[in-house]
């Protein structure tokens, strides 16, 4: 069951990864290397921080359904492009279950409550930030004032929240990547935006 | 001691992140990135290399003073540039510093001289090249022709000197960085400049 | 002979990464900052998601040739793009060097025939890769349409299903870093391409 939702996760990040390839007009290998960049960075970036092998790097799935999304961005790129606000549905699932799950994992070795929530939050959004970075832009997460963090920050805190208090295994994962969820729909809908710092006015 | 030292560190490298948040016209969330990467960037890759958990996870000083940086700097940027020449001498304090710890750190688990003094200095510039490629700029190590990068190495060799000779302990520690510290501070009055390869103008 | 040919390798990513520096107009520290880098930056990934200490860190002459390169490119980066088919050749010796030895480090280490050929390409591009972003640029890699991944694909490839059929040591590495190599070179003479997304244009 987490496996399937964890590939699900990934082959959402994978396609909007393949797809700012498609934007960025980069060639076949350069759209794979986003795909595989955004799925699997933010875990990966988690697993070298907790000093064991990266999950990605012992799962034959992992490395293969970025492959799977590359091809589909490839040959049907504008038909995923019109079916982008249910992608944008599914990321944020994907970003609610990373959150959740890169908290929980943080936590199993060890972290404390603060640094397993600040390393879930990094599960969530390190990949979507090497994409960025790969393809020659500043990433969106640190200027565009959605809240696409902060919805992470709030799950995983939850995440942590629980685990604390000993309920863990995945009823409180699911909790945790739901919350995170609904408060990212939520902002999507309400048009939240994060504030810039005083005095200082987006042009 | 060290602990308050680090912290002061860490809190000016977050200064300096923060700031160019506001410069690049990020929101909240990217302040905050950037502030968290300056400061704790260059540590996290050191203890990355050594394979050890890297310390900003298990502290929470570490964590927290950055977020106190971004609140600063959010509310009181005018303010703060306008100290900037005090920002930059506790900037250089920073950057004496983390190449002292570092370079000893790497040593205490058993690099060679002169890879404990690559890692010093990787160490002492590591946020701020972490934090300019986040904010979609070109390192301003790498161009900006000061003497950034030479003053830590200079006190990353000079800890490593001391440590072959046995060495160490806070009072070699503060040796080398107050050496690399005036270093710092004379490169920037002196106006001292790295030179470019032979035959290439700056424009 | 290996450490040899490693060297070799690594002089000429740090050719590639030193004379980036020149045609950005970096100074010297971001020259020898780009020349290490590409030279190092991809066995050092390499080893991070192994979870080992990096080897950059424990041989002298990994650290001291890329700084050898560097001061050659200071003084004669003229010359040098004036030899530049030649050091195209030899980087693409590079690259099937560094595919090949990378894979078999990884599958030395336990990995999956299909994740030691992806850390083995990941050692062969990294580098480069590390390279581009540094000097604020999206990486050649992704865009260039140049088959550079490809040959390092398929000499991995071919270096792990030799070591599945327990075909390991040097003439086994040789054959694929061969194979690659001469991939690599029939791609540059045949000017092959690799594809765009359907519909989209290089412009």
């Amino acid at each position: 069951m987490n496996q399937v939702l964890d590939l699900v996760g990934i082959f959402v990040f994978a396609l909007s990864g393949a797809l700012v390839g498609v934007r960025k007009r980069l060639d076949v290998v350069g759209m794979a290397v986003l795909a595989e960049m955004t799925a699997l960075g933010g875990g990966i970036l988690r697993d070298l921080i907790l000093n064991v092998r990266p999950a990605a790097f012992s799962s034959t799935g992992y490395v293969l359904v970025p492959i799977a999304a590359t091809v589909i961005v490839f040959f049907w790129h504008p038909h995923v492009q019109r079916v982008m606000p249910a992608v944008d549905v599914l990321d944020a699932a994907g970003l609610g279950l990373f959150c959740a799950v890169g908290t929980e994992k943080a936590m199993n070795f060890g972290l404390s409550p603060l640094h397993g929530a600040l390393l879930g939050v990094t599960t969530a959004v390190g990949g979507g930030i090497l994409r960025d970075i790969l393809a020659g832009q500043i990433p969106n997460l640190l200027y565009d004032r959605q809240l696409y963090a902060v919805p992470a920050m709030l799950g995983s805190a939850v995440m942590a929240a629980l685990y604390t208090v000993d309920l863990h295994g995945w009823p409180a994962t699911l909790a945790a990547a739901v919350l995170a969820f609904g408060l990212r729909i939520a902002a999507m809908r309400l048009r939240l935006r994060a504030p810039l710092a005083r005095g200082v006015t987006s042009e």
